[in-house]
């Protein structure tokens, strides 16, 4: 592996305490160890009045940046090659910040949707392709197992049941007999979870985005011991949608599980925002006059966007009420909104 | 604040692909402009063979350093003051790390149990102190709501009723009329679940280490409409399970909410293991027959711990038998191990 181990330790000198000495204490040994243990060259910055800066760089790569900032703050960047165990380092129990692992073959940081930086426990790449629609990957995480990552966000891990309940409307709703419009769903989730309480019929509209199910769905997919009529429909959703609507065609249910509302909060500009608008129109038209409407929001954090959204199911042809609901999917590391609307 | 924030890119020269392409193009104009906008004082370092390195100071306290590894990965550091702001980065859609905020009065990385990096949404630190017996923060998150973290590990946040839940069995238990004995638990939220439930009698056992409990559960503690015997005792478990073993005094249920089983694998030498042995083997001995006893585990990465701590288990002056349940409690950022056992 080419990966660089970085490692960053600061210190508030300004703010003394016990937990700081203790720091100092565990820090320093390991420190001077690295400094001393090679010749590291080292090098002192001019810094126009902006604090101490020194870089220290090794024989065999490592490199130390040292900064003491005029405020107090110390700050220590050490980076080594990942087969350059620096064991003091990995001793320093009050070392706050876990390594950074940078360059990885295996990437175990997939920001979650309001931003944050958090790392997962991948242990493995199953599988990795550039469709024409969109980046595919399937990490495998310890705790998660399978998480079926698209285009860097993940979309979700054999661990998230939750999702498939939230969606479903978490087990409130009696799908007995019923007829059911899943669009999306490609990764066979909400289906295998529908089949169990033998609906009438079920319909899944994968646009041509959701084109690359086949490739992702043999993760989740187990053996569906298939109690309803099923229909798949791989063809886009929007006119197969407005055929439904000149038919008269109506559904008990509608799950769009096609994406997560957009996170931009500029919907006259953003064209996420007019399909989401086109797709959400046509969704309730189709909506049996007592039926349900299931989707994913969000984030609990993008408020904005999520406000947007609600916006939005006020200004549709078919006047709606929703309610919503905050889920907590395992593999997210986030709190998600999920929503029913329902025609007034 | 006098916060540092660190931007890291990184670019894989050796593995090109559309998505290295996008990155290079959103990236550079941003970083070329950084570079021009101000004179940085550019120093290129020998490193004995190791690829390029070069760091360049700014006048305003920017550090940038840039290295060209041998085997074609590229990482590009940007430090600068929090106040400084380098719009161009945060525009860099493609540039996949969050920024690292270093030094911040608020602090946003609280590892996992299993040693991972992640970021919370702290916005305020609600209170702080060192009592004698650890450091106790409540910290406000936009989603989880307040947190408790004792010595740097998250303990328990409002958003955890997964939590409570899982350690008084998930709903399986009837404890009206029942004997409940509660070691530790000085949040609050056990005895708050449980009270729902009309039990005869709750006896909470606040060790020492809990002694902090009236600071930090006003966090908690909503008026709780008390319905059955509540007794707190603030004295150590040890002398008073060993005496309600001398009295034969026996209790329905005991939930031992005093602390995460430790991470340390070396049982013999770990006084964490002594403590954890000895109260576990009381607490046994003061469960009738048919009671339960209920605890959380730790991170189900864990698996060394865990498995020793199922050693413990086999090895009781009264044999039981145990299951495990793994349970998402929102604000841990990872899968719990939760442990029923009972008499065999």
């Amino acid at each position: 592996d080419m990966a660089v181990r970085h490692y960053t330790l600061d210190i508030n000198l300004s703010t003394p305490g016990k937990m700081l000495g203790k720091s100092l204490q565990k820090l320093l040994p390991g420190l001077l160890s690295i400094f001393h243990e090679q010749e590291l060259s080292e090098t002192i910055h001019d810094t126009n009045g902006h604090g101490y800066l020194a870089t220290f760089v090794g024989k065999n790569g490592r490199l130390v940046v040292l900064r003491v900032h005029s405020h107090g703050l110390v700050t220590i960047d050490l980076q080594c090659h990942e087969d350059d165990n620096i064991a003091q380092l990995d001793n320093v129990s009050d070392q706050k910040l876990p390594v950074l692992v940078r360059g990885a073959k295996v990437d175990r940081y997939w920001p979650t949707a309001d931003g944050r930086l958090v790392e997962y426990d991948i242990d493995e790449v199953v599988y990795e392709e550039d469709s024409a629609y969109q980046n595919i990957k399937i990490l495998h995480s310890r705790q998660y197992g399978n998480i079926l990552v698209l285009d860097g966000d993940v979309n979700l891990a054999e661990s998230d049941l939750a999702y498939t309940q939230a969606i479903t409307g978490n087990g409130r709703e009696n799908y007995a007999g019923k007829e059911v419009l899943i669009l999306g769903g490609g990764d066979g989730g909400i289906l295998a979870e529908l089949v169990k309480q033998k609906p009438k019929m079920v319909t899944m509209m994968l646009s041509m985005l959701n084109v690359d199910f086949y490739v992702y769905a043999c993760c989740y997919f187990t053996v569906i011991n298939m109690c309803c009529e099923l229909q798949i429909l791989i063809e886009d959703c929007v006119p197969l949608l407005k055929k439904y609507v000149q038919e008269g065609r109506t559904f008990d249910y509608v799950i769009n599980d096609l994406t997560a509302i957009p996170i931009s909060t500029s919907p006259e500009e953003d064209s996420m925002w007019e399909f989401l608008r086109l797709i959400l129109d046509l969704s309730v038209r189709v909506l049996h006059p007592k039926g349900k409407y299931f989707t994913q929001g969000n984030s609990v954090n993008l408020k904005e966007a999520l406000s947007l959204y609600e916006e939005q199911l006020g200004r549709l042809s078919c006047p709606v009420d929703f309610r919503k609901e905050v889920v907590c999917v395992p593999s997210y590391l986030e709190q998600w909104v999920f929503y029913t609307a329902w025609k007034k």
